[in-house]
């Protein structure tokens, strides 16, 4: 994951630059920068960011894109606009899952550049950057707010650096006693023999495609064994419980 | 990819539902339902819903979630709360790629919930849910402003928007008449009352990520049919034949 600073070039809206530091922070992005704001930083921006009020603090004004460029190894710009006509070029993008699956492995400070919500980022700004990014959206109305285009990207390259939580699985031998078990009720209850492979295929199925935890294994495993209990005469339960001790 | 409604639990920000229309309208989404708004949805939704003001027009107000879900065969929740202790299992929840992978293969009504900005989903919202949705975010401030998480969620649902639909699935109905055979065997075979409602919940999950096809609906049912059967006593089968002639 490289260092990533977030430059708004020209922001106009105090409440989209507020909405914009929330969602650096949800994404684990600290470093905001601003080009010569057309609007002021203030009580709006701050309510707007909520917790993330200290980014707004922390922030740097630039006069320039220049400025506000110095250190950067790789310049990303944001585009709403997509055209597949390689004559216009300078507008041709990649996606931001493309995005930040480069961006995983580059070794360097990124800027990534947020232009202004009526217009996006000028003709100037666009030739600075190495790279575009553009969400592929519905072409009826491709203009999306530009706080929930930054949630979009900054999503994107938070999931290629972060660690998804995952709950303890249950493994293939909980599984393998588990479609057991299901095998043995149908059995036990009397469900019919030559469905029985079938149903237990399905079974086996069902358990797969929903990826069960370790928990809800024993909790299943669980509910089966009653259903056993119940199904079996009271005589071939001692039995059973004679032989296994 | 199946037909998504997306359905605002009593959302308290008339600013938020007229952003979250706009990222519908930019993700192709169209219809808008509201369960008993506690704001008004007047002048601010639609400046900041841009040109997608007519969803606003057309957003469906209910008086209850029920009203709401009427015709759904899929309910999804958002949540922004995470957990990793599986006991809080209602919580457990897939990421909103997962969730696109498993919509792109559904064939039915999605309901797309998002609750409250401050509280999230209440639990009564939660407990109706076929599957939970939360946004992998920084644990230093996981809370995001809600369009912002809509417009993740929509984005990932249009990447996937694609792809063909393959297999007819078990409907909300379907579902719903599943979970209540579950129910009725638990009771029928003596599955510890207070574990039952638990138990209850972690079965419709696991349906509802395996997402079932009708196919392993019939099948399914017929086990927990055939399970019943074997667990009622002679005489209940009897009185219970005699009155469903």
């Amino acid at each position: 994951m490289p260092e990533v600073k977030v430059v708004l070039v020209h922001p106009q809206n105090e409440g989209n630059i507020g909405a914009i530091a929330r969602a650096m922070m949800n994404f684990g992005l600290r470093e905001l920068h601003l080009v010569a704001p057309e609007c002021e930083v203030g009580v709006e921006a701050r309510r707007r960011a909520m917790h993330a009020d200290k980014i707004i603090n922390s922030a740097k004004v630039h006069d320039t894109l220049d400025d506000a460029l110095e250190g950067s190894d790789m310049v990303v710009g944001t585009s709403g606009v997509k055209t597949s006509n390689e004559k216009k070029y300078p507008r041709v993008a990649v996606t931001p899952r493309e995005f930040a699956e480069k961006a995983k492995d580059f070794d360097g400070a990124v800027a990534l550049l947020f232009g202004q919500e009526d217009f996006g980022l000028d003709a100037e700004a666009v030739n600075r950057c190495d790279m575009l990014v553009s969400i592929p959206t519905s072409s009826e109305y491709p203009i999306m707010n530009v706080s929930h285009a930054a949630s979009v990207i900054f999503y994107e390259l938070f999931l290629d650096g972060a660690e998804v939580w995952r709950s303890r699985n249950a493994g293939k031998m909980d599984i393998e006693l588990l479609v057991k078990q299901f095998q043995s009720l149908l059995k036990e209850t009397g469900y019919p023999a030559h469905k029985r492979e079938k149903t237990t295929v399905m079974f086996r199925r069902i358990v797969g495609r929903a990826v069960i935890s370790k928990w809800e294994y024993h909790t299943t495993m669980g509910v089966l064994k009653q259903a056993m209990r119940k199904a079996q005469p009271e005589t071939k339960k001692k039995k059973k419980s004679a032989k296994k001790p």
